[in-house]
């Protein structure tokens, strides 16, 4: 198997499958539910930066015309998905999935501090334009707005006690969330860690929340424990299968469409599935430039492509594809365990299948 | 009047009111219920950073032998006061008042990186030991932490909408307190603000956490509106008589016994109520003084001493001591209005006089 220096994907790209409909179908009811929680003054710290940092506004407070600085409120979705799956309004889950997605967000606006990563979705972090002390409290607005957003949900009749056990989900799942980073941060500086342990930090950083989204829209939606239990065993393959893809884009993701330098995760010393995989399986020479690469304080270009060629002659691109294939698989699995109406087992195989194959 | 311009105090300092009982009676159920809730593994990030900065362990880990570096727990002592006071056991407010305790040091740790201290209690901050990245994880655990302690509020048979409204009761509070610092971020760099303003803005930034903590026990003991309504002022009050004493200090405290040095608040060119005061009332040489020193980059001794004079000049000294006093006597009014046993208000009493004549 052979590699190229310059960095290329050897696959010709193309924009990968569409966003599943269900996508569209929700984005402009979680968004008028994240600006009803975000609602005090225009022009007031720190909610000009929460506004900002959702792709609402510019910098300077102006309404954005464009919403390519927004994500794709993935988790949201997924939540809203899980209760209309299961035959539910998707309103009754509104307000906890805003809170899913300001807790999301939440977090990406501390860890560009602590990473202190100047881009996100193609504009500068919140950070690098306001200084850490007004992004640090930024974030933490937005994380005691999810916890009024979530409390909305008795706007919906929703009894108490559900409520309470809808908040412990998404705390809980955001404690994990964190010792997902922490763990994620011992890594950057060891060598020796396993494939295993890997999917261990993933399944804490990346699955937790979007697994507590598919709890959480399950709970509302039905008192069976059963489909509960699918929803979070799909929701933790989804969980799975989302992050092995976004490693594998990190690396061979076409810039234009990631709004990620090629090769980024590479040059930042990210210990990312292929990576992971690489150390654990390379010997010889490669096991030797390995280390050595990544004992140097800047990664260059020519380190960038000798890691790629490892990457290759390893199997970590085929072995990363693969894995999340398989979780994908597994997800749809999960869920097929739970009697579901037609439209949404196929929504989800188109979910699976975007997540899998996605190219941004 | 005539000041000194060594910065020494000009009245003889003694230690001060002793602190009340009820700081000794709550503080080690407070402690329990804390530990319980910081329960992971040892030697685990980010645990390890919080039981550093609770006091209750060492940089590496091992446990302290004394109590210097531990506050006052002040916040949840006036919860479980407000909920004995109103005749219940204030064991039910204790999930409540640990959730409070959390929620005021995980600001104080996240206060800390904003302003770059590298000294609070005695001992170095969190992020100066262990770097921002760290230090921020430490904090945002805290607050999802101290949500997770509320929801045992539970444990305690307290009904579930009650849970909620204790929740959405802290939650309010603590976007106040965000507010109140950002108010008081702006207030940094402008030499126009009035005591009203100031005034609001700590009620925001420091009376928001106070109040609702006394909102919160009493809510937890009786259902009566008014005896709610009482604590909500007597809680208002006291955070004002609290954070004016405390500005006070951080000028004219004796630095042995309040952890900060002396004139500390002046060479942060910190915009507490002294300040404010002679900004308002100073003219003539005072004034042009005042604003040339605030204009500099650093301020030194001699500014220092110089402030100290201008201060005593415009009558700053008494006029905060009388504002904290004022406060007092209010905080005793709020409270007259409900029926409480005997012991309880001869502690309001020795509460509000410690707080208003404190030393540390």
């Amino acid at each position: 198997m052979s590699g190229n220096n310059t960095g290329q994907p050897i696959v010709p790209m193309d924009s990968g499958p569409d966003l599943p409909a269900m996508f569209d179908r929700y984005k402009i009811r979680v968004e008028q539910e994240l600006s009803r929680s975000v609602q005090s003054p225009e022009g007031t710290d720190p909610y000009t930066l929460i506004r900002y940092h959702l792709g609402w506004s510019d910098q300077h407070g102006v309404t954005a015309q464009s919403a390519i600085s927004q994500g794709k409120a993935m988790r949201p979705t997924l939540c809203l998905f899980a209760c209309e799956a299961l035959e539910e309004d998707p309103e009754r889950a509104l307000p906890a999935a805003a809170a899913l997605e300001l807790i999301h967000n939440f977090s990406l606006i501390h860890d560009d501090i602590q990473d202190q990563d100047v881009e996100r979705r193609h504009q500068p972090t919140v950070w690098s334009i306001w200084g850490v002390p007004k992004a640090l409290v930024a974030g933490d607005t937005m994380q005691s707005v999810g916890d009024v957003c979530l409390l909305n949900t008795a706007r919906h009749g929703v009894l108490p006690q559900t409520i309470l056990r809808i908040s412990s989900i998404l705390t809980d799942s955001y404690l994990e969330m964190i010792q997902g980073q922490c763990l994620d941060l011992g890594f950057e500086s060891s060598t020796t860690i396993t494939s295993a342990d890997y999917l261990q930090m993933i399944a804490f950083k990346t699955g937790a929340l979007i697994r507590s989204g598919m709890e959480i829209g399950a709970l509302l939606a039905t008192d069976d424990p059963a489909a509960f239990q699918a929803f979070s065993r799909f929701g933790n393959c989804v969980g799975r299968a989302f992050q092995i893809r976004d490693d594998y884009l990190g690396i061979w993701g076409d810039s234009s469409l990631t709004g990620k330098s090629a090769g980024n995760d590479i040059r930042r010393r990210k210990k990312s599935f292929p990576i992971v995989y690489a150390f654990e399986k390379a010997v010889g020479q490669n096991r030797d430039d390995l280390l050595r690469i990544y004992a140097q304080e800047e990664i260059d270009d020519d380190d960038v492509s000798r890691v790629l060629v490892i990457l290759e002659e390893v199997g970590a691109r085929e072995e990363s594809q693969s894995l999340t294939e398989t979780s994908a698989e597994e997800a749809l699995e999960a869920i097929s365990l739970v009697s579901l109406p037609t439209w949404a087992r196929t929504e989800a195989e188109g979910l699976v299948d975007f997540l899998a194959r996605r190219q941004y």
